[in-house]
Parts: C-alpha cells; structure tokens; sequence
C-alpha cells in the first residue's frame, strides 16, 4: 500500500484555514521575541528519523502478546509501512533492519522500492541475543562476550555478515547491542567478559568500512538480571575508545537505572566527541520502550536542548544516527510511531526555541530563576503549528494521525495482507 | 512591605495589548474546540495555594546552607511576604504555620495583618522532629511512636497545643507528617511503632473541633533511613481510618519511592473521600522539595487530572487544602514560590482543558492512541494567556516574576529588613 | 521419575559423620546461648513451601528463551518434578497449579501420584493475563477490570471454575494475580478500573468455598508500564477488606518500586490479620523472579523475622501459604529450586535463632546498637547443619544439589522425556 | 583517653576458651577444604581502614541533629577517639582529615599522638561545598566548576593548601569530593561545567606529589538535587585520564543511582587500574549513610569478592585506600564504628575464603548454580572466629563492643570531656 499525496492534500485541505491562522499568530510571535522561524522549520524538515524494522509489527511481554491485525509480513511489506509514516509525516525518511529477520531477497527490488519511497537505509542491527535456527553455537551464555571462543567467532563473524548486507543497501553504521551478562552473582568473571567483548568488538570493528560507524549501545540490565556486561555510558565510551575513531557511543532513552539525568550524558558524550546514535522512547519504569513523550516530555526537551546545543557547538562530534525503538503492545503501532515522530519533532521545535545567548548570559550571572525561565518559555509554547507548516510544505498531512484514520489505512492494510499476519522476527 | 495595587498596574500596562492579543486569539480558538473560557478563568481564580511559613527563608542540606538576603525574621514580615506573592500571582491568598516556629504573638494584630493582605491562615503544622529547648524529653527516638509514653504524651500535647493556637487563627486543619521511624533493621518492632502512633493520632483525634480535618502524611524516608512508620499512602488510610471521618490522608509529591504512580494514588483517595490535602513540589531523586514543576511537568498535570475529575465526580471527598512545599536552596525564595504557583496554575488550567467526555467515550473504546491524544492536545497548549487573565481581572501582575523584579522587591525587602536576617525556625 | 530413599542415603553415607560433627558442635553451642535446637528443628521440618507448577521448565524473556532439556511435558510429569524436589529437600511438600495450563484429566489418578510423593495441592492460579485459544473476549484491555461487562464475566466465570478444578484436589486458595492496568496516561479511569475490579473479586468472592482463602495479589508494573490496577499492598488490603473475612493480601518479594521496605509490609499486615501468602523469589531490578536468597540474602531475612514475629504474636493473622515463583532462564528449573528451598529454609532458621526477649529489651532501651548486634547475631551463624539435619531425619539428603548430581537426576529425566520437551505453558 | 592493652586483655579473658573451641573447630573445617587459614588471618591483621575526623560525632539531616555525649572537640581527642578503635579492634590504624575542619596547631605534637596510638594520616579531604567564614568567594554556585574564575582559584588554591597539610602529616593522597552541580534544569551549562572542573583538577594535579594519589569521588545527587558534575564512574575515570596516571577513581557505597551494581564498577576499574580508594557505608535508599554491613551484607561480600580478585590479580591497580564514611545519627559513633569495622572485616574474610580455581573452572563450564554454591559457601560461613583470632593476636578485643562497654569508655569519655561538647565541623 502507498498513500498518495492527493489524497493527503484532500485530507488537509478543510484544516488550511485554520492551520494558517494559527501558524501566522504564532510566528508572528515568535519572530518578534527574535525568533528565526524559517530556519526552524527548515530544521524540522531536515530531521529524519529511522524506523526501526521490528516495531511495525505488535510487540508483547514475557507474559505473552496481543497481536494486532494487518501486521507486514515480509520486509517489502515493512517498508511499505515505513512509506506510510513518511507520507504522513515526512519525518520517517529511513528505516533501520534487523538482522537476520530482514534479510533482502532481491536487494536491487528493495532499494528501488525504498527509494520510491524516499526512504535510507539506517544503521543495521545484530541479534547476538537469541540463538538462530540451526546455529552451531548458543548465546545462551553470551555472545561477544563469552568464554568460549567458538561463540564470540561466530558472533562476530554475524556482525560482519550485518556490514556486509547493510553495505549493499547504503547503510552507513552498525548497531551492537549485547545482552550479555550474567543472571546470578559468580556467574561471569567482570574483567574477562569485559575484555572478550573488547577484543570482539575490535575484531568486528576491523570490518566497519571507513565511511561507516559501530555505535555501541549500553544498558544496565535486562534480559540479564545481575550485571550487563555493558552496562552505561561509561563502559560503551571505554569500548568505543579502545576500537578507535569510527565507534561511537549509542543512546537508548530506556537503557538507564532509575533518576539517571541522561541529558547530561548526552552533553558530555557530545563534548567527548563521541555521540553516534540515539534511540527514542520513554517509559516510566525500566525500559518500557512506550510511545515517544508519553510519560516524560520535558525530560525529553531538555534532551534534546542539549543535542542542539551540541549540533550547533560540537564540531568534534559527528552527525547522529536517529531511530525509534519502542514497542507496541496496545496500540496499532503505525499509530503509534506517528504519535512518538510528533513528539520528536515538537521537542526538537522547542529546543530550537530556547535563546542560547540569553541563556549562557543567565548562567554566568548565576541567575537560576532566569534559567529556569527561558527554558520553561520555549517549553510552554505550543509549537504545533510549527510542525504542521514543515509537513504541509513538504507534502505530509496537518494532523497524520487523523489523517491515517481519515484514510482508513489500517483497513486497507488488513485488506492486503489478510488479518492474522505476523510480522517477522517477534 | 505592601505591593500597592497601582504599581502592579504600571509595569503591567506596556504588556497589556499583547497579553489582549494573545488571550483573544486563544480563547477564540478553545471556544471553538468546546471550552468554556469564562468558566476556565473563574476557577483558575478561586483556586488559591497556602505558602507555609517557613518557605520564606533560604533552605539547604545537611552538607549547610547558603542564605540569602532580606529574609523574614519574624511571622509579622512572613505574613508580609506572602502578602507579595499574593498580590503579584493572586494565587498565594492563605498561610500554613510551623508551630512552634510561627507561635503569634499578638492574635488580634496577625490576625488583621493577615486579613488585610487578603491572607488566611490554613492547615497548622506540628512538629515532633526535632527537640525544642527546654524540652522534658526528646524525639531522637520517634514521637507519637515512641516507646516511652512520656515521650508520647509530650508529642500529642503538642498536637493539642497546635490545634488550639491554629483555632484563634481561624485555621481548620492540623497537618501530622512525623519522622519517626527507624535507621537500622531490628531498632523499632513495626507493629509496637505502628500501634503507638494509631494510640497517639487517636487522642489527637479527640482534640480536633468538628470543623476540622486533621491530615496525616506519609513519606517512605529521611530523616529515617531504615523505616519510617507511616510509610505510603496505605499506611495513613489506615490511620485515617481508625480515627474516623475527619481525619484524611495527606499527599506531598516529594514523598513516594522511585517510579511511583501518584495521579492513581491521588484519584484512588478522592474514591474513597479520604484525600484530604496536598503538597506541591517537584523532584528528581528523592524529597528534593524543588520548585513545582521544574522536572516533571507532564506528571503535575496527570496529577490534576486525576484532581479535577475527583473535584467534579466525588462529592464524598471534602475540599481539599492546597500547599506548596519546596525548599530554596539557590533562587530567591519569593521568586521560587511564584515559579511554583504559576507551574500549579499552569497545570490545572491544562486539566482543565481535557474533555471528559471524549476520554470517557474513548476509554469505552479502548482507543488508547485517542485517549493519549487528549490529554496531549490539553497539555500542549499554551495556556499562559489564560493564566495571565485571571491574575488581571483580580489586580495581579501580567507576568509576576518580571513584575518583581521591577518593583526591586528584594532589594526593598533587604533595606527594611538588613541584609542578614535569618528566617525563623531555620 | 521416584528417587528411590535408599539411593538418598547412599548418597548421604560419606557425609553422615562430618554433618554429625558439625551439628554437635552448633548445636552445643547455640544450646548455651539458650536456644532450643529441637524445637527449631522440628519447625524447619514443618515448614512446606510449594512449587508452581509453571517454574518447572525454563523461563524466559520478551527478548527470547533458551530451552532446557528433559522438561515435563504433561501435569504427571511436572508432579514427579516436585516429587524429586521433595524427596531431597523434604521441603516441598505442595505443588501450586496454574489453570489452564495444568488442567487434570483424571483428577483420581492425579490425587493418587501426589499423595504417593507426600505432596499436597496448595493455592490454585487463574490466568486473566493471556487470552486462550477459541476465547470469547479478550483480555488485551484487562480483565477483572474491564470496561466490558462481558470480559469482566468471562474472566470472573474462569476465577469459579478454577476454584471448581482446586476444590477436587484439595486445594484450600485461590491467588489472583491481575495484569490489569494501562500502559498509557489516560488509556484507564483508575477510578472506574477499580471498582469493576472490586466488583469483580466480590462475585468471585461469593464463590470461594467457606474454609478456602482468596489471596489478591499486587505488583506496580509489568506487563503494563504506566499503571496497574493493583498497584500495591495498600489497594490489596482495601480490596481484600471490601470481600470480607476470606480475601486476604498475597505479597510476593519482587512486585515492589525500587527500595520498598518489604518487611514492614508484612509486618503490618500480620498485625492487622491479613496476610495470606507469600510468593519467594529475589531480585536487583524489577521482577527479576531470581533464585531466592541468591541477591540480597539479609533482607529475606528480616522479613522473616518478621514472620515469625507475626507466627508468634499474632493470633488474628492465618496460616500462610507459601511458595516460590521465580523464572529459571540460566540454570537446570530443579537445581534453582533446589537453591531456593536452602535459602528460604536458612533465613527461616536464622530468624528462629533471634532471641525475641532480648530484642524487645534492646527496643525498648532504644539500644539500638544491641538491637543489630542481636540481629546480627543470629544472622551471621551459619545455620547449615541444623537445615541438613532437619532434612535427615525426614529422609532427605544432607546435600541436595550435590545428591541431584550423583544421582544423574538430569539425565535420567531426559532418557525418559526425550531432550526437547516443552514444559505446557510456557 | 587511652585503653590500657591489660584492660582488653582482662575483659577478653573470660571468653578466651570458648573462642578458642571456635576457632579450632572453624580452622579444621577450612583446612579440610584447602584454605589457608594462617594466611587469611594475616591478610585481616593486613587490612587497616581509616576512619575519618568528622564520623566521631554525632551526624544530622536535613532536618536537625541529636547531640550525642562526650564528643571529641579537638583534632587531638578525635585522633583519640581513633585510638580507642584501634586498640579494641586493630583494624582502624589510620585517621583521615577533613580540611578546614582539622587542620593541626602544632604538626609534631599531632604525629606523636598518632604514632604513641599505631595510627597513620591517610588521605586528607578538602572541603569546596560549605563556605568557611571571611572567605572571598561563595561556592554557592559550584567550586571547581564555577563559572567565575575568582571561584574556581580559590578551591584550586585550598586544594593545594590540603596538600600542603597532609604532607606535614605524611599523607599520601588528596581525596575531592565536589558537590557542584546544578538545581534545576538550565542551571549550569554541562560542557562549561565538566570542562572547568577537569581544568581545575588538573591545575591540582600539578601540586600533588609523586608519591601521592588523587582520587576523585563521584555522587550521583545530593546536595544537588538536578545535577552533579562528577556524576559517575565514568566522569570521574575520564577527569582521572586526563589529570594522569596519579590521579584516580574513589567508589564510595553511597554514591550510586537504585540498584546499581558497584561490584561490577570496582572490578573494571581495577582492570584499567583506575581504583584508587573506597568509602565504606551502607544505605538503603540513597546516601543514607548507615554502618557498613548493616543493610546489604551480601553486597558487601560482592564487592569484596572483587576487591581480592583484583588485590591478587591486577598488579596494574594501586594499594588501594580504605575509609569508612558513615554518619551516626542514632548511635554512639564509636560503636557504630566498631560495628562497621567488624563488617568490613567480615565480609574481607568470607571473600578470602572463595575458591578462585573452582570458580573460575565453574565460570568456563556455565555452571551458573555451581557458582553461586562457591559464592554462598564462603558467605554462609561463620568468619567470627578467624576475626576474633586476628584481633586477639594483635592485642585487640575478642568482641570489641562488648569490651566497649564493659570499659564503661563512653563514660570516661563524658567524664573527661564534659557531657555537651560538639565535634568540630558540625
């Protein structure tokens, strides 16, 4: 299924009015307290977010999953649902495979058919987390990791097997996340676990083309219960060091103990030089993995005030791999994705709000309430109006989600593709 | 000090076009979705927020304290103080005492200074966790939970004490938070401590006029770092319970373990009519006692969600006493509070805004992206012209913090006061 | 699968003269301190802890699971797993169904294979958290909870029948454990889920048997991530107070926010007569469900100082039922729980060794230094031999771990089973 | 005061032959399972951990302090103080001063205090998080990190001023422990922060001498309550990196976000070699600050399981510096000393006893229970005896609390000192 931009602009068409009005009002506004509005929504429109392959599909828990109707089937099928949120939405340019549950059969078909789609090929995932059919040997245990020597070859050999297939595509980075760890006190040795992952992830990194990156993501636990072998921001930089200047740090908004103040990770990490990738989510109590802005949006903006920040004072750090990676257990999850691409862009609309000239002035003056202040003001402005002019601009919908209802998609979907299909690799 | 009304209307007159452009455009625009404005604005009015008596000064760790200047250094000048907040944010219009740092002097005299500054005097506050001078024995080792009766009967005469000086004032509510507890496994028998205090709050009890509420508080740590005996909210309904229908649960946002879902504890209360009163702060860590809404906004307004549906559908539950309790460690305090109560404002407002019926009708239809979408479009709109309005109609400033620092209040407050006056009770 | 009582004392034989010198040696000692040792003994013996009848393949995780090999395959099997487990530990004496996963088809021959291995059936589990096949409603919404009345009757008519399926074996509770609650702000009126939940237990309530318990279970998240309907103890014991007499509180160690004072928990509701069971596990997260005692071994402890505190003091509290729910996603299911009865049995006979009189001395001098020493204490003797003598005279093994492995336990049940069954459930 | 080495021995006498019966039995028990008992209990003689100035008073929080009798209120009766711990225990040979609190009148009449009582000058602290009076600048806003270069030269400055004391005393390290941070979100700038705070560090290193080690602590919040500069392990081994090879990582047991697993810290960072000190407490809920081993005893065992693994195999990893850093808020400090020493010494013991050869070999097979059996048998076992012996042998008590009391020391104390003094700095 595609959606054609007629039909969009037939949705949009009874809200113009109105969206002009308010858009007017507001930049009127905003350009008189000194705003740049065209620069910002050229930002807006610039930004684009990686879908990652899994999350079109419903997602579930260990106590089971509740599956949603119309999921894809095949990875055509997956990009196809990419070029659905990117019609709407005009933010989802690119999606993100995994594999081996998206291996292409015809890469030429599937570049073509997302190229149609205006849609990139992100970074490339690897699944060192669950054993394949018929693989000789068993993560069970661990994978990069691991002490066994036959299991870190045949993970790292995997990895490059990933590089190879995303070279083909166009990707440019890889995305190691490792489960390993251990469950129990005395099960793994800290150092030797640490010191296998690091020699794995070098050999791995030997492969990484020069135009590419390895960004290695962290988090403190699941689905090891004890300790993760990479278990913070601490551990991946210390890897990413060790490997040398293509490997880079990823962010995942989950991946984090309770109260962790992950925005000024992010700074540091951007002053470091050492930002590769960042996955969005949010969640209230481990790694959730909910809808983008759910449950803590101004966490989210104050991230996202310091990837600006860093974006406009971080030479040293390169540009940023962005994904989704959420999970969707009640929702349709197109539906979903939309709501977390709106929350993206309206936190990165209102970072780009905040004066940083007044702001450092405030700082220095040790003015706290004044700080406060400028960034609340960014932060209560209602910035949708904002969001809606860079779609419509670029052809996208006033309202995607309505708009995706208005247009019956998930129907049509389930038309095509019959109702009790299961997205692969869940 | 007095802030007179006319300079109040000076430094808002050169914003007052503005501020009519934007509430215009706004109100014109929730009057199309289906908001009654009017309403909206005569509720953000009604809603008034007591400013505790020891907020007034700096506050800090136990690393120390860094103070600051012009503080109060007396009840008379807290009084005073409070009279600024309330005549700048319309909003602060009562006083919650520390006893015994607040103990009036002159009842008639505060009486009228308070009265003139529309101010009353709401919910009094015990205290029975730290030692007076003087005093014939000590709460190193819990209160109204000690073992000791003498120690007991100390503390519940003090509570006795507290309602009666709170009853010249014209206060109708005693607020309990205790600190006892225990800082290590084995010092206290949880079912003695427990016993001791529903023995204690029950003669109490006895003690309170009939058109009192006696509000009792609960906090999981600190001072206590092992256990503390009224330790959540099931706990103190407990309590509350076994001293009979005036006596009500009390909920400060600081005081919940990581993670917690207050808005479910909050609207579970109003169910069962026993939330009897609030206070407001926000928090990273722990009981940080920052300024509302400085973190968490999102989770403020989920709060007040919950509040105005249990104000609107549960008349067995009684008026609510509203506080702030924040700690200034590094702002103005007065700057602090007004930061406060324009978060407090900003958040009812937005609840406010939600339409119930269509999340009812939504929740009917387990259309959770529907549900999400409502309270968001609520939340997301910027809701400051409206708030701005009901302190207008009502003589207060546009914009208090700026109206504050224009009136050079503090500077004001510090040649009146000296510069290194201590606030009482600190 | 029968382990046979001579080859247990096979096994024992090399050991039996060591263990003798051992428990001598502790046995004089703690008897000088004024312990009595056979009365310990004789409660050690006494204390039967039952195995659900779901921990006895391997547990996995959203992200996967890595099977074991020679996993029982049908409810017979899963019995005879038990079996074995008692015969070792002497501890095991109760086997806990979860319904539907472990329906009997001759309830007769089932009885009979149970009584033959001295094991009876404990609290029967209802599932409203899947939906099963050819199911009417689903429970993706909730399900006591549910808006629908048709969902909520469906899963209160599963809650009967399962009470149906218990009381032909003898089972005397049924737990209920809900998933009920929302993952989204808004997606549930807490207040409306409440109540039909409450409503709900209470048409459930009516049908438990007038010498059966009903155990209500709580847990703040997973699967759902923003609320659950039963979120902790306090909306447990509400809801158990609404059913009446029968309906008692179910605590199970990991359903707590981070920190949570677990003992004070159980203390409490010991002192106000409603605690009714007890689910053992450990964890350093969330629910982790990890081998009991194998994370953080003190606070099993002091919780069941606790618990003999309340078997001790209070009368108006029931005999509980407890037993183990963890997940074994990296060892052998029988060895994990083989783990699990010594830790469980240890802490017991640790918190049997504290000298309550002394205790309550200390407590009320506010010796609070003495009241850790006594914890300390009886905590730090290592209480193995009095565990191992225990399991002796019942006919059990010194060392079950060590027993398990001599008599090839694993590998007898794989020649029997075939290697990759799959226990039904999972 | 002083204890007379006749004085333990009298007090010890009575108990002499029952402890030995212990020790035999235990020694036997060990030998037969290959440990070294000898060389166990000359490691425990070996290990001497500092205590600091400032834990011999009474501590406080936030909301107030409970005076305790006796208190040392000099530099000379707190080193005392040390002596008293040191002689009924040998284990607290060294006393750790914090700067301006302690600075010595006359450097030689100190020493010969010191050494007349065994006791070394560990590291010495300074103090950038409380204004002294008179000072120039206010470290209200930060110290190291402030953003006014007048701020950051005078905390370099003291820096080395600390230096320059501890030297005179025979110090061989600086410990920093920097509250800077930030209160709210927009506070600091984090790059201007981290940035100024590593150029500030290195200017201290340029004082630090060759054979000194600066080890820079870490704390996720408190006092401040958005943000701290030195967050983590991770920012505080980067500012090591870049200071140089004398300067290192500190892990204090407080200083962690919920549920963190510092053994797995301690462990990498003795791999890299960047363990350079260690602050022993214990806590339960943040930076409690509770008598080590009184909460969490098995994660102490943990930790310290690492420490041996380290201390035995990464000779790249220093000598490591102990201290103890707790605050007595309930109990007579000198014994809540006592109690953490004997924690400490405990938990060093059970992880001395872990097989490492048998570990290791369970770790390559993946015998996960088999490694938690190592783990849990070493900890099971009852150590007091070899602490005990390692004490006696060395002059010390048998049951140091209890010689505590029996020399009635507390009341010599009072008797000497008078009953309210304040320890300084408090």
């Amino acid at each position: 299924m595609k959606i054609e931009q007629n039909h969009i602009q037939d949705v949009n068409s009874k809200d113009l009015k109105s969206h002009q009005d308010h858009f007017d009002f507001l930049s009127n506004s905003l350009t008189k307290k000194g705003a740049n509005v065209s620069a910002i929504i050229k930002k807006l429109q610039d930004f684009q977010v990686a879908i990652p392959s899994w999350a079109l599909g419903a997602g579930g828990t260990r106590f089971g999953r509740f599956s949603f109707f119309g999921e894809p089937s095949s990875l055509e099928q997956k990009i196809e649902d990419v070029g659905v949120l990117h019609a709407l939405t005009q933010t989802a340019g690119a999606v993100s495979l995994h594999i081996p549950w998206d291996i292409p059969q015809d890469y030429n078909a599937i570049k073509e058919l997302a190229s149609g789609l205006d849609i990139k090929f992100d970074a490339v995932n690897s699944n060192t987390f669950q054993d394949q059919k018929n693989a000789n040997e068993s993560y069970k245990y661990g994978s990069l990791s691991n002490t066994s020597e036959a299991v870190r070859q045949q993970a790292i050999q995997h990895n490059l097997d990933v590089i190879n297939i995303g070279n083909k595509l166009g990707s440019k980075a890889l995305t190691v996340w490792l489960a390993d760890g251990s469950c129990f006190p005395g099960q793994n040795n800290f150092q030797t676990a640490f010191q296998n992952t690091q020699d794995s992830l070098k050999d791995i990194y030997k492969g990484v083309p020069d135009d590419w990156k390895l960004l290695i993501e962290y988090k403190p636990y699941e689905p090891n219960f004890y300790s993760t072998v990479i278990q913070d921001w601490g551990a991946s930089l210390m890897l990413a060091n060790e490997c040398g200047k293509k490997a880079y740090t990823l962010v995942d908004l989950g991946h984090h103990l309770p109260n962790s103040n992950i925005e000024q990770i992010v700074s540091i990490l951007q002053l470091k030089g050492k930002l590769g990738g960042f996955h969005f989510n949010d969640s209230k109590y481990g790694d959730d993995d909910l809808t983008v802005g759910s449950i803590k949006p101004y966490a989210l903006f104050l991230i996202f005030n310091e990837l600006v920040y860093g974006m406009e004072n971080n030479p040293q750090n390169p540009d940023l791999a962005w994904m989704i990676d959420a999970s969707h257990n009640v929702k349709d999850p197109l539906e979903d994705l939309i709501q977390s691409l709106e929350a993206i862009q309206e936190a990165y609309a209102k970072a780009l709000l905040v004066d940083q000239n007044l702001l450092k002035a405030a700082q220095l003056d040790n003015d706290v309430v004044k700080c406060q202040e400028i960034l609340q003001d960014a932060y209560r402005t209602d910035v949708r109006p904002l969001l809606a002019k860079a779609r419509l601009e670029r052809g996208g919908a006033l309202s995607p989600i309505q708009a995706y209802r208005s247009l019956d998609v998930r129907n049509s979907l389930i038309k095509e593709r019959g109702k009790n299909t299961v997205a692969t690799g869940l």
